[in-house]
């Protein structure tokens, strides 16, 4: 039961459902400890797990960051220093799994998507980080090396007002520092929903309906790293564990209102993707009309005076107005005639 | 963490979700207190934050209402004044918040929208309210400069009803003024979609299109900030904080009641104007048929005749009907003859 | 704050949601009284609201019912003489409110909608009903002048079951009167839903397009007016309040599975109506491939023939065929070859 | 208020939401009465309700079952004679009601629909069936005379389990009969899906969207008739009532575990049948796109060949071409040309 | 009421929402026994059920497994071995029940459904799970022979974890297994999903949309044999029995966790699979639009020219042209001249 799951397709996806796990599992773990109170910080590489012990049964706050998911032997050691249950630390390895928070009385472990829009890259990139936080340790585990946290890094160093509070405030913070970056995400989504919406009205083609299609994907692939993202601040904000201090959970209620914003932009998104569709097929129809107006209008023109003139190429020998002398004119005044009621009509009906 | 979330873009946003602050920014803020009670009533404007302090310790009712948020500092030291917690000042200055209620016991902060449809104007304004109220006083901070409270104001002014209350009876007053408003602007609405359902009807284009493409996104723009309130009024209504006495819990019960007949009709409008899609739809639909219809009538008739002139238009050298004295009337009679038929064929179908 | 609101537009509105209320303003309020118990009975008009205040102070159940909402003054005199809160005057105003339940403790206060469908008319008619029940009086207040509860004035006149019970039966006897009717509004809405599904199936038009529509729209109107109704009964059924006596809960429950059938109906309408719609388009689109198909009939069949004939209409020297004896009859084998194949094509693909 | 309510038509109701009660009211009333306990067993037609009182004060179990509707003072009687109130004897007549349950204390109310499928018919057949239940007694009204029951009697003559139990086994009895004989309606339809849509892939008509509209209605009165069944055997299984025996319970689950299985099945075959609706609307739109192909392809090949041989039929006096001894062969390379190309860019086109 | 319940189809179902149940039914039945402690392991093959009850009453952990549902004489013996209720049994038997779990507090019933997705097969098989375990055995029903449960064996027979628990693990270990292999099944439908995605931008065909219908109903099948397990799970952890020790709830809320994630990947598959149609859809509209401009192209130049030269093909004695010596010329100007307007006028509404 110990081996990692690994649900769903190993190579990356592009449904944008799930996603490779591939290039995250070749960069070298890298572990970064910095240990705080009020008063005192340090800061430090960690080569080796030993080194963490001490820091453990310290009582000042000790935050763990381990880099990349590359190394389960060593990461699986940190567990065992922590007494981290093995099903966690198997969740830190399921990647693919969806935000949740188990409260083990001793540590609560909850886990959450980081997002990031690569202008140049098609998809969102999904990055799955993990906290285990107790009474004066908090460990993080990102899937890729990154910079995701050096705000939180830099107002530790610079005496910010975290270092007053414990390990629960400290989730706080890396918690904010993600969501405020998925308001950076939904930015971008809500231009390119903009220039969509407008090259829609300008000139559609058969690519705007594979863009709406795609933005529609990763509202899917949003809404799913998001919508259980409320479930877990919920359940961390009412949780009743000696691990969440009274004074924290204020700010968890600003996180929790601020997520809520987050997916109700993404409903008004996925409202208005999906009404895209609606614009899209009829600009196709309307379209079709146009081109079927034209076809008509000289269809409806020409035939009858191309079977008029038709008429008059027969070769009877008896056909008494080819001898008239004013014949030829005569079916000239016929064909605009008969043009002029066509273009009246074509009028009558609003069609030129 | 302390500096102000700027979600979304920066500039005005014609999706309708965001809207542009930049303008808000701009407008000098301008403070008014209000102090009253049954018997007693004082107007002011405040240009230094030390003024309030007098009024903050005295029994009467004290309203502060800021325009503009545009000094930050100025707020800032209001809030410190009133030792509101900086989490909700950024709530004060998070002028894309959803509605929301936050009771911190000594004062209760909550936020809403006031919604202004400017005839001229393409999209509905969207204004932040928030208010803040304590035992005794009461702060409002409306994003722009305008008149939206004067009705209560001069109510205040006139020894209405409001005197003999204290500021639960205020926010109740406040509030209602913002709803009555949302119900004007969902008659400029009714309108709209009235006009837009008749010239579905009568002479539907392109534009009617958009026209409702923009109706549909007013109303997810209008629902993300009327729905909100819903909860916000059940939890005013609702709270056992001693802020809210009983005597005002009837009001608010009202207000609550009124803004679910707000919900109840754009949930209607929303029906409807995802209905007129179809319409519009199908109206193409219906025109196309009648265009194919004229085609089809025309090339039907016509091209068998073209066919059978050609046939004389032949130069065989044999061809015994040419020299017949009559062939050229027996022609004339054979085209009309399947012109009849033709007619006769396509009033069977119900085309003509 | 007392001034009555007049949401949404003054006028009467097409599309429904809302309703006119001029007419309603015009009528002068007529009040009768009907004063009983189990042995005794008396019924009278009022013309001066003092008449009222013998039959508020005696034990005897007492109905007062008020015809048209035209003279405020009026029914704000008859509300201070039963002490009745400004709010809940305000409500009975307010026509355009939804269905909803205030306990006042001393008084019930509930209001809800007579829907009546005339059929020379065209959209429901929706008509505001107010009542006000205390421990020995009720008050009924109707928007329009009407002899809507005459049955129930009748069955107390005959010394019915409503004599035995207290005013909380007469409630139910009121409601049950206007639930009945909900029943006679949803018989005439099949029939039209009927009619229409049958017009769909035999001959669409544009018209039927239009009815869809109306039918949805009154389907969202009536939606508005029952819905919150089964919540009001609900809230009486359960209701701890003493006016509500033990053995009318049952009768109260009644109500209440009534008008749960009566919604259920309404959701299978909207259902049925939703899926016209699909019925109707796809009748569009199926007319137009038959259009098509006989376009493409005779284009594909008459087109190569012209051409054929064409070719000998050719006034080159040099045209072997044009000097053989058989080549006007070869050319005519041929076209009836051509023929032929076409219609064995078309046979092959079911068309013809 | 003692007349049975007849909502909505009259008459069959062609939309299957309401059904005739004509011929239910025309078969004579057909009264039976069984009573057992584990040793005892007696059967006999009951001709005067009197014969029934001495079995009522027995302490066996009496099963009195009431085969059509049609006399109503009969069952009037019966109802006196069990102290039945008289809402609940009206609930007995309102055919049209959904299925619902009254506890009274002294005996439970509880109607349920008993559905049939007859092939020659067209619609689902919806029976009105009525369950009153005490410590001692069970009274079964059923709208249509039929053999519904005739297993479970069978079983009680056979002293099956029934004998050992109390008259809320029998409920469970009688309505597992009901459930049981949903699953083969369930089947039925389900063949009626899979030949549909077979249907739609192999030659899809005009009929076979009214059969997918036939099947979505069907679904509709289906799940009016099914789901509110979900609800009475969920109050009958934890109702408090010492009518219900503990041991009872497990049965009772039972059955409201298979009518959640009837309506997980019927909401894969809503979802199925609304799926239909796109494969019709989109075989539509293929065949049209055949359609049109097959014209394109004809216009454009021969409208252009047509034209070339228009040139060598005019009269000009000077035209080089015509004398040209070899002109009337290189037209006919041009013309084949000409196709050979217009049939190159098809192919390259994948038209054909 | 003990006969077994065959709802719906007896044979093989091409809906895919019922399963046949031919195949299972003829397998030999055959029964494996484990009987095993932390530190005690053995197994057998049961032939006689009485072989079973030394196991029964020993304290060690009993696991009895039986392949395929044939021999119902046999499992009933087993039943009555081990006082299973009748109704459990039937639940046994009834291969097409949704997932149910049913506490009886000397043992806890629970059924799930097993899912494969052999590729050369056209829909997703569905087996019938049924376990039963008391405080010191379990018993396992597997609908087919297969070797489902092996990699548990093997972990029991290499003194596994699974050695050191009770049933309770047991449990989890089984389900874990199945719920794994729905992340298999998962796995092979995101495949699917992303090649009918391509096939849908390449090249859709008619076959596209039948591939599309076939997904939509293996989700709805996927959708029914998912959804209630999460239920099952819920109850099974939150269950107060005393069958499920405090140290296994952990492992339950896991699965539980993982049975979530595979309900979210469905909802966004189904998301994906809807979202398809409009893309088939839209494509057929894109091409009718393709093929519509070719047409209009030709017929739009062609037609005028033929009509022009059909002039100067009527055989007026007077015709002035004819004559003319440079006439044929100058009607190929004009041809030429009318085809560079049309190709103009095509090029300035982008249709070339």
């Amino acid at each position: 039961m110990s081996r990692h799951r690994r649900p769903f397709s190993e190579k990356g996806s592009p449904t944008g459902i799930v996603r490779s796990e591939t290039d995250a599992g070749h960069a070298p773990v890298r572990i970064t400890l910095i240990d705080y109170d009020a008063t005192h910080f340090q800061e430090r590489q960690v080569d080796h797990i030993a080194e963490c012990i001490p820091f453990r049964d310290s009582e000042t706050v000790t935050w763990i960051n381990v880099d990349s998911l590359a190394d389960a032997s060593l990461i699986e050691e940190l567990g065992r220093c922590f007494s981290i249950h093995p099903l966690i630390l198997e969740d830190v390895f399921n990647t693919k799994q969806r935000p949740k928070l188990v409260d083990l009385d001793s540590y609560i472990y909850l886990n959450l998507k980081m997002l990031s829009f690569i202008e140049r890259d098609t998809d969102v990139k999904v990055e799955h980080i993990s906290i285990i936080f107790g009474s004066n340790y908090l460990i993080s585990f990102q899937e890729d090396v990154g910079d995701t946290f050096d705000t939180v890094r830099e107002s530790i160093r610079k005496e910010g007002k975290i270092r007053k509070f414990g390990p629960d405030y400290l989730v706080y913070a890396l918690i904010d520092t993600i969501v405020d970056n998925y308001f950076t995400v939904m930015e971008k989504f809500e231009e390119k929903i903009e220039d969509l919406d407008e090259e829609l009205v300008i000139h559609s083609s058969q690519q705007s309906l594979h863009r709406i299609n795609w933005l529609k994907k990763q509202m899917i692939l949003l809404r799913k790293s998001v919508w259980p993202l409320r479930e877990v601040l919920n359940s961390l904000e009412r949780s009743e564990s000696p691990l969440i201090k009274e004074a924290t959970t204020i700010y968890l209620r600003d996180l929790y209102d601020h997520t809520i914003d987050v997916i109700d932009s993404l409903e008004s998104f996925r409202d208005m993707v999906s009404g895209m569709i609606d614009i899209y097929l009829s600009g196709l129809s309307y379209r079709m009309n146009e081109i079927m107006k034209v076809l008509t209008l000289i269809a409806t023109i020409f035939i009858p005076l191309t079977f008029i003139v038709g008429i008059y190429g027969m070769n009877f020998h008896v056909m008494p107005e080819l001898a008239w002398e004013y014949g030829y004119y005569a079916v000239w005044m016929i064909l605009i005639g008969v043009v002029a009621t066509m273009l009246l009509y074509f009028r009558s009906r609003a069609w030129i």
